[in-house]
């Protein structure tokens, strides 16, 4: 089995949404992206939890086939976010963010991870992903997410991780943010421009399109009726697309297709609180999203 | 050949974007929709302007295959939009409108125009929508077009109107107006609910959607990156996909294909300032960003 690594971000979550509250919800990009990954292929996590996480979380993602031997259990208290979702619910409104053992966290990945080969460099710093990047050997395709935040403080250290990852997967606010644009196909364009060999843009309930030099794919999201909360969407879109990846390899048409992987995750992500929906997700159900986006893009 | 009718506004525009300014453009959904459908198929047109109409306009339309025997030119002057488009031009602002000899206009159409089997019903209000159906002999596909002023007045005569056509054909906020809900997903159900047998749901730069009972498709817009005008956009996918089923009629998958070919003829609408991009466009170009949309779908 084709291993995928996760270096994130573990937390606990408070979410407000229109459908409801959860707190002390189990969290993290870290957390989405390696329980969607699961759902294809073994996972391993790099992350910090503080003495406070609760076992139980712990147990729960042990039994859904993610190493955790990458987990720091650091003295302090587990980073927790306070997010709330309003209208459309198109954008989370931070109401308060603890950083905790987060703050200081320098990510080590094991010696018995070094050389997985597929992975995802979560939202962090720039230069907290440098870091993890150079502690890789020789990765068959590593994925970069990043947020608002680092495009607008940290641009020109991004500007230099670009070239040196296979894809950034990003969502479309963003990508017209670090391309300085207010047209999604300019900012296609100069992403790829700045070296990017791959961009995943993420256009929410829209769908999602995989740009490269050679062409574009564009996949719809699986339309849900049903979104309790947008929290994870995201991760799990990419925890689908390389868990995918990871397990169907050098298949033809294996990017489209983990795109299209990545939707059906992200679809099923939202319709729970926290990872409730992609914690007991079964891959029958998965497997039927993935066949209606198919006939979705058939002509 | 298979004829296709429009019935709806001819305009003269005055359009500010931030590329520049055009003056007196010619304007108006049934021509944004006529020359788009006459790169397909035979277009007849039934609208009206007023004698200011400059008689260029007509002779550019006639040369189109457009036929104008239903354009009415009446005393008075022709209907007037100054709109302005800013920031990422995805809302039009209208600065003025003189509506001129619309106000009084009670679509008739010609005794040779009332049995053309391809129909769009331009946007009006419902009622003038409803008088021009009902003139209809046996049409084989009718499409609808409205805006969100007749959503939030006439309401209750929109939806009786809904079931009585083939397909409605709105924007993406339109559709959440008319199924009074934020989610896409959501929209699209009610609005099949409503008794609407096709829903084409555009998406703008995300692309369209197209709806029934039995299933989805969604195109991606072609990613063009010289968006100097938005007018007529809408008005250009219209006529793009009833002139593409004109011609293509009962082949597998047309509607589908025709979503694409309306997404096509949207793309090269915005391209220049009025209808400059649409009436210059060759079939050669038209058939070459079809050819892309299809390897963007491909899986």
């Amino acid at each position: 089995m084709t291993n995928v690594l996760v270096v994130g971000s573990v937390a606990l979550d408070t979410l407000e949404t229109p459908h409801g509250r959860a707190d002390n919800a189990l969290g993290g990009s870290a957390t989405h992206f390696a329980l969607a990954a699961s759902r294809f292929a073994p996972v391993r996590l790099v992350g910090v939890v503080g003495r406070d996480f609760p076992s139980e979380h712990l147990e729960m993602l042990k039994a859904q086939k993610i190493d955790l031997s990458g987990l720091q259990i650091a003295d302090g208290k587990t980073f927790r976010w306070h997010g709330r979702f309003v209208g459309d619910m198109s954008r989370a409104e931070t109401v308060s963010v603890e950083l905790n053992v987060l703050a200081t966290f320098q990510p080590k990945v094991p010696a018995a991870f070094v050389s997985t080969p597929y992975v995802l460099l979560g939202n962090a710093s720039p230069d907290v992903q440098i870091a993890v990047l150079d502690q890789l050997q020789s990765p068959k395709f590593v994925m970069l997410d990043t947020m608002n935040l680092w495009i607008g403080t940290q641009r020109a250290t991004l500007l230099k991780l670009l070239p040196r990852v296979d894809a950034v997967c990003i969502n479309f606010e963003e990508a017209l943010q670090l391309a300085e644009t207010t047209s999604g196909a300019t900012a296609v364009r100069r992403i790829l421009d700045f070296g990017a060999k791959i961009l995943i843009m993420k256009r929410g309930e829209h769908g999602a399109t995989l740009a490269t030099r050679e062409g574009q794919f564009t996949s719809p999201s699986f339309p849900t009726d049903r979104v309790v909360d947008p929290t994870g969407a995201g991760d799990s879109f990419a925890g689908g697309m390389l868990g995918y990846l990871a397990q169907a390899g050098a298949e033809k048409n294996a990017l489209r297709r983990a795109v299209i992987y990545g939707s059906v995750m992200g679809s099923f992500a939202v319709e729970e609180f926290g990872t409730k929906r992609i914690q007991s997700v079964t891959r029958e159900e998965i497997d039927t999203r993935a066949r209606s986006i198919l006939d979705m893009l058939s002509v």
